[in-house]
């Protein structure tokens, strides 16, 4: 990389720039990176300067930085971040920002916009008085517009400014270690490569359960819900790449036609009422900046089928919600019993927020009778990685593979545009069916009703 | 059992009686097990009262019994031992303990000849002068003759008197946990069921690696060898478990006909100097009673095959020696390469000294490369079984089964009529090819030519 690239971060004093984008700076920096050692532009409504912001942000990287804090190098990364007061929704304001860049010779571009999707169209609209912003890269989070047609829209002005290639998705599931390593663990071994069909799988389950509520983004998460908030990206994402035939080469293009492929296998359930369980915790309605009376999701259960080949009539299992009993991200395959009675060998894929693999599997229970007892094999790998430091947290990972413009990290448009179909659809039978959004008490396993739809098929969920 | 059985030991005052069987008469007592209550008959030339050898057999328990040493439990089981002296080689002295019996109201019998096998015969005829007796159980230990001849011929005169039912031919490995549990393990669950052949298995090894060396039993031993004291009995039973179909019911003759029917389908190497490599460790020549110019092998590796749709074409690698580097009994599965130079999954089986399964796959290092490392999942059965004391011995196990009568436990006579025949041959074309024994250093991992024999074929031994 020549060019030095000028960060800049638009909701620079929002909280995901406080506790994820300052902090994974610093760690990039005390841990020798040195990709991204141009300017850090921080855009922000509030009265800072560039000082009085530094030693804020000096405070959150104490705070939430995974590297010890040393002065010494927050100091030298403080150096390079200058504090730019804007109104982003202002047009007007744009101007004023170029000529900041001409002043401070920034050249080449990564903008960052840590603010709500509903701004991205302005900035974008904004950043056409700012020479050069054309040909900056983008990143963005999720959710990826409110639905297919909004997102529809946004990608049409996004894609017609910076282009199709620069655009960076963020799906931090994508970052995760656990789940770069489904491809390794499926691929790399006989052992589970040979059996990774619907004839020897009973059924696949991957759950992200969170023990947190709404806390303080209950205005963003009332118009958005469980289906479209982690589903729609997270959820399929990992889908894909658990059901995904083997790429035909080691590059994103192979690996995105597979996963594409799978995503468009996807098989919407007939009857709703069966396949899907909405709930939404007690207390909810309370929230701040949520209607009272709300009928969001706060957890969403699905039973698919992808139909090819490989998965024709064996049900992936996908749950999500929030105020659960426990926070766990996992994926659990659930290999098919040889006899009636044996149970079932479970290879258990953990993602956070723990790490590691294991494998329930069936021995003879030591001592002089026959009968089968359950054991597990366990590979912890936050035991023996975390614990040395060198596992890179998802946000230095992807900031980083931005920098190097490797895309593999970053969700495509044409998955997010897949995928909101299919939850667009979802919900609209939903909707049509006038469906109930079960309520669930806080701290449980979510609603009844969502064991209840596994049960009615011989399953139950894996925990 | 309604008739109590009288336990009577030939060679109460060998080291086998020592170290084992009393001690796990005493661990039996401790536990509780009460199917052994009759009197415990031990036989010797030495000069003992019952007094005298209780106070010597005491001081072994408390020295090798696996549960705690409590007086009171030894002591209750010290009242039902009696030494009876006698030379068990003179015919005439067992009218006398033919009176004996009479005289403390014997009846039902096990015999345990725990003597070297060339006596075997000649207590056998002895027993004839014993009312009785030939109705009794009689329970022997390895090996069982010297050859395939002097077998038969042993054979054809025990199940003369005993029956060939009662005969209870003890192979320890039979007893251990972790060899009872392969059949559970490869046959309850799916994911290494569906892939245990040879069109998805590269190599089965099968190792026994003492650390020892032939201690005091140098005077049978020279006249034995790796081939005969392990490989015959030992490992080829294990190797039949390994290897055979999923048997039809799950009484003892189903196993035994599959376990036959590998045996059968076993194949002679065709060249002995690349299928076989014998050694003997430095030093071993000036042991006590080993013969200063012995040619017998302290250590053997073979390459087989077991030629049946399952398996041909695969080599099995069966490896044991004496004064190597450690202790380890283990069997070890080579899963095939998905591609090459990706590391082989491993299932590994422990059976001594510590029992677990592991399995040895491939994830992705952790980090930004995608680079393939090797992790272990791991199941340690002894880090919570053998804590919590709930595993028996072998001894106690198989002492138990013979008063049961489950003759699952032990070896079959044609399953030892099959494994000499192999033995023999093998070694015939030893001898008469001139094959030499290697030397090897004691401490290391055995002669550098059975790392060879396997390098050839592109394999290694898994440590």
């Amino acid at each position: 990389m020549n060019k030095e690239q000028t960060f800049t971060i638009f909701g620079g004093t929002g909280d995901l720039t406080f506790r994820k984008l300052i902090p994974a700076l610093y760690n990039m920096a005390a841990a020798g990176n040195e990709q991204l050692n141009g300017r850090i532009v921080v855009i922000g409504r509030r009265d800072y300067t560039s000082e009085s912001y530094r030693k804020l942000a000096g405070e959150w990287v104490e705070k939430f930085a995974r590297l010890t804090y040393r002065e010494e190098i927050y100091d030298k990364l403080a150096e390079r971040i200058v504090y730019y007061r804007m109104d982003f929704t202002d047009e007007d304001e744009y101007r004023g920002l170029d000529a900041f860049y001409t002043e401070i010779g920034a050249r080449a571009h990564i903008f960052y916009f840590a603010v709500a999707p509903r701004f991205f169209g302005t900035i974008v609209q904004g950043l056409k008085s700012v020479h050069g912003a054309g040909s900056g890269k983008v990143v963005i989070e999720k959710p990826f517009g409110e639905n297919l047609l909004a997102a529809e829209e946004l990608n049409v002005r996004m894609e017609a400014f910076f282009g199709p290639d620069h655009i960076y998705r963020i799906d931090h599931y994508l970052g995760k270690e656990m789940v770069r390593n489904i491809q390794t663990i499926r691929f790399a071994n006989p052992i589970f490569s040979n059996i990774w069909d619907a004839g020897h799988i009973e059924c696949i389950q991957i759950s992200a359960l969170e023990e947190v509520g709404v806390e303080t983004r209950g205005g963003y998460y009332d118009h958005s819900g469980a289906l479209k908030d982690m589903m729609q990206n997270h959820l399929f994402q990992i889908l894909t790449i658990v059901a995904m035939e083997r790429p035909e080469g080691p590059g994103v293009e192979e690996m995105h036609r597979e996963q594409m492929k799978v995503l468009k296998a996807l098989c919407m359930p007939e009857a709703a009422a069966g396949s899907m369980v909405l709930g939404q915790y007690g207390g909810y309605r309370k929230e701040q900046a949520v209607d009272e009376n709300s009928a969001t999701e706060t957890y969403a259960a699905l039973r698919l089928f992808v139909e090819n080949d490989r998965w024709g009539g064996m049900p992936f299992y996908i749950r999500t919600g929030k105020k659960l009993r426990k926070r766990e991200m996992q994926v659990a395959v659930v290999f098919k019993s040889p006899v009636p009675g044996v149970p079932q060998n479970i290879l258990n894929i953990k993602i956070q927020p723990t790490e590691g693999v294991y494998l329930q599997f069936n021995i003879k229970r030591p001592g002089e009778a026959d009968e089968i007892i359950q054991a597990k094999m366990d590979f912890c790998q936050s035991c023996s990685y975390i614990n040395q430091m060198n596992t890179p947290e998802a946000y230095e990972r992807l900031l980083g593979a931005c920098i190097r413009g490797e895309r593999s990290w970053f969700s495509q448009w044409d998955q997010i545009e897949t995928s909101w179909k299919y939850v667009d659809a979802i919900r609209e039978q939903y909707v049509s069916g006038s469906l109930p959004v079960y309520s669930y008490e806080p701290g449980t396993a979510g609603p009844k009703e969502a064991d209840e739809m596994l049960r009615q098929h011989g399953h139950a969920w894996f925990d």
